[in-house]
């Protein structure tokens, strides 16, 4: 049970614009002055995440709801959106067996299949309402403010098919949100539906490790315990100042020095393992959303984190990341071995292009082409690190998600950023709620200068619009 | 039936960095430069992939095959990677119902679902082979050259599991393949395998068209012929060199332009729609691939797309395009009426939060979110387009494809990049093989630099590893 960071190809002279040796004094100092910086706010409570000691008695309501209802329902279906979903897929992907949605009831052994439905499209909700016999189905409804519009939509949406089938609503929905205010909070006190807490200091994308993520994944069989206990460990790994200890401090800082000083701002996180795929998005969003806003000096800053996988990708985006322009960094997610390998048979052997693999093994297979693009692209002068993990469980993905969260913290103290807010979606959300009639937009207070705008209508100006039209 | 290309937020004053109206002689200019440089190549026959009448006999035995085996399976599995992959997960997306996977055969009307496999961890195909029967199941191995290792690695676990069964490989095979060389192909001759042929002069990011995205999706119920007459009629208007005229050269010549002169290189795909969100991941490998390598100048080039989806991403990417660095464009997708739209029910008028989503329905929310997302972006500067077309159906989807490869063959020349090649994988490849001892790695000849650097094992010199261990 271990993870092993290695960021040799990140340093001279393995990639010429990685880091020089005598570049690691000052990286060690800036990294000190921004952990120091992340103390300072830690103290003040606001890094909820890691207080996984102090959220352990909602924890054991999510267990103990868990075995109450285990047997009772063949679906859980999640709506939830953004931070309220991305972790639930992602542990999905990592912890449940593949084509787990596709198995027959038998096979899955009484354990519920688990859809989440992140966006409003009618099409998608319609498709899994005709998959699931909702007697049988529970909807855990995810909203940390109790406020997201897209997800309040597809409740009603539901709530409405539960009354019309006679079904009892405090039996087949499930909320996750703010402990006192908001909507949900509201209905849920109303009507008696089991409600679990999102501490107030655990901001959305920071909230896989509380029931948003923790509900959905002990509904369908996940050990939670063993989830949070992996995240503590690395989270206790990951708390010191000295760099060269901290994978953490090391995975930020490295990645905001080749940002700053050698202009490869674009952050590819390529995991060789299927089920560490979905790690990739939630990642993106954790690093989009924290980093890139307006800093210190009010510069725009901000890395672009890119979903990838390997060795899919070796044949999508692979080219781009070898032979165009050098601004990315790529993280290696590897697993070090697979439990259930499959040896790849010696037949064909006339075919020379098939014969020489026999007697390998596909997982053997996916690892020589991991360390094979690695190096490939050292060789291209393209930086690389790789975060090797022993297992895809349970533990060792709660302990990379907690490195992850932890290296958001840190780095949105290098960027000079709040890495906590998101105050650019503001705008795109009023100009949806007026457009939709919410009585609040009138009201609201217009904190920023678009916003101004926006309320005295000088957004609505025409400009001459440039269209093609085909067909 | 229509597509309706709006590129107003890509121009002044829309947006500050747009193009200005006196820049618009010397971009026509420019593309028209570019649609002759096209036209030359396309004389030699290298741009196959619009070449869709001539393929109609190789199209018509895909349907004839289709309907020759209907009812015989319950699960197509499709083995293949990158551009043998990519097209039909897009298909599967946007032309089958959703959650088609979780439906039970009777749900499918005897209709079969359809696995991807598109990577070589044991773990997924495990899965898979866990939830199909394989008497019910037909395997199609898709490699354009037939010697792409993953996917072989794939086939040689399936033959042997096959032949364990006692089953005929003949009728649970069916290969896409070279029409004459390859090792896929000779096995096809030997053991009377079905195979259909990849045009060579259709390269495999282009291949969607060919059986390579038709024999899935025929085999699946999708019609073929409607998804490549969209596509005939998308790539007959986009045959011209009058820039205003050509929706697919405003795409890519307003991409290039936004990348040369405003540093916006970074390509963001962004659907508003459940059906057409893994068109954005097809189009991510067409763009990358094709336009990242070294140009004529030897200068490394090309944009960076970005997968993305709406309203979902609202919650995750936006706030890094709204406020990070101005290096972006935005390409929505938009798709204007959905046949199932689902009215949101009147129900909670006591909660404010809710009360006002009533009366409007799901299809209206995410129009409205992605119009008010598009009006922020251009609000903060921030440059985007909009494509809308009438139905998410397959004549519309084989259009927007067709959009989007012409885009990129223009992109390539405005670039000055040969869209049609991937230099840059094959030294991973190499070395790679080289670890699995494939025969003819020693013998391979060796082009360039690093390929020399490689044979000569400069590349193995040790440097000095750094490496942190949590656990």
């Amino acid at each position: 049970m271990a993870f092993t960071l290695d960021v040799t190809s990140m340093t001279e002279p393995a990639v010429p614009s990685g880091v020089r040796d005598d570049d690691w004094a000052a990286l060690a100092e800036r990294f000190r002055a921004a952990h120091q910086a992340v103390s300072v706010i830690a103290a003040t409570g606001l890094y909820g995440y890691r207080e996984l000691e102090r959220q352990s008695a909602e924890r054991a309501r999510v267990t103990a709801f868990a075995a109450e209802v285990a047997g009772r329902y063949d679906d859980i279906v999640v709506l939830g959106i953004g931070g309220s979903s991305l972790g639930a897929i992602a542990l999905r992907s990592a912890l449940l067996p593949a084509a787990w949605n596709a198995r027959t009831t038998t096979e899955r052994s009484g354990r519920p299949r688990l859809h989440v439905l992140d966006n409003v499209d009618p099409r998608t909700i319609t498709g899994v309402l005709s998959v699931v016999a909702l007697p049988r189905t529970l909807f855990v409804v995810i909203s940390k403010s109790g406020g997201t519009v897209e997800t309040l939509a597809q409740y009603l949406v539901v709530r409405d098919r539960l009354a019309r089938e006679g079904l009892d609503a405090a039996r087949h929905l499930a909320f996750v949100t703010d402990p006192v205010t908001g909507a949900l909070r509201a209905i849920a006190v109303r009507d008696g539906i089991p409600a679990f807490a999102v501490p107030p200091n655990v901001g959305g994308r920071f909230s896989v490790l509380s029931p948003v993520g923790t509900l959905p994944a002990a509904l369908c069989g996940i050990d939670i315990e063993a989830l949070c206990t992996g995240a503590m460990v690395m989270r206790d790994a990951t708390m010191g100042d000295d760099l060269m200890r901290n994978a953490a401090g090391l995975f930020a800082t490295l990645q905001w020095r080749a940002h700053a000083q050698a202009g490869q701002g674009q952050h590819v996180m390529m995991p060789y393992s299927d089920a560490l795929r979905d790690l990739a998005p939630w990642f993106v969003q954790l690093w989009a959303e924290s980093l890139g806003k307006v800093d210190a000096d009010g510069m725009h800053v901000g890395p672009t984190p890119i979903a990838s996988v390997g060795a899919t990708d070796q044949h999508s985006q692979v080219q781009l990341f070898m032979e165009g322009p050098a601004d990315k960094t790529v993280t290696f997610l590897r697993v070090e071995a697979s439990a259930d390998d499959v040896e790849i048979p010696r037949l064909e052997a006339g075919e020379k292009a098939l014969a020489f693999l026999g007697g390998h093994t596909l997982g053997e297979l996916l690892d020589v082409e991991c360390r094979a693009t690695a190096r490939a692209l050292a060789r291209a002068g393209r930086p690389s690190m790789t975060m090797t993990v022993g297992a895809s469980d349970a533990w060792h993905v709660g302990g990379l998600m907690m490195w992850l969260m932890q290296a958001t913290t840190l780095a949105g103290a290098l960027y000079r950023v709040n890495p906590l807010d998101q105050p650019g979606v503001e705008l795109g959300k009023r100009l949806a709620n007026r457009e939709l009639g919410h009585p609040d937009f009138a009201a609201s207070v217009l904190t920023s200068d678009l916003a101004s705008d926006l309320a005295s209508g000088a957004e609505d100006r025409p400009v001459p619009t440039r269209r093609i039209r085909v067909g």
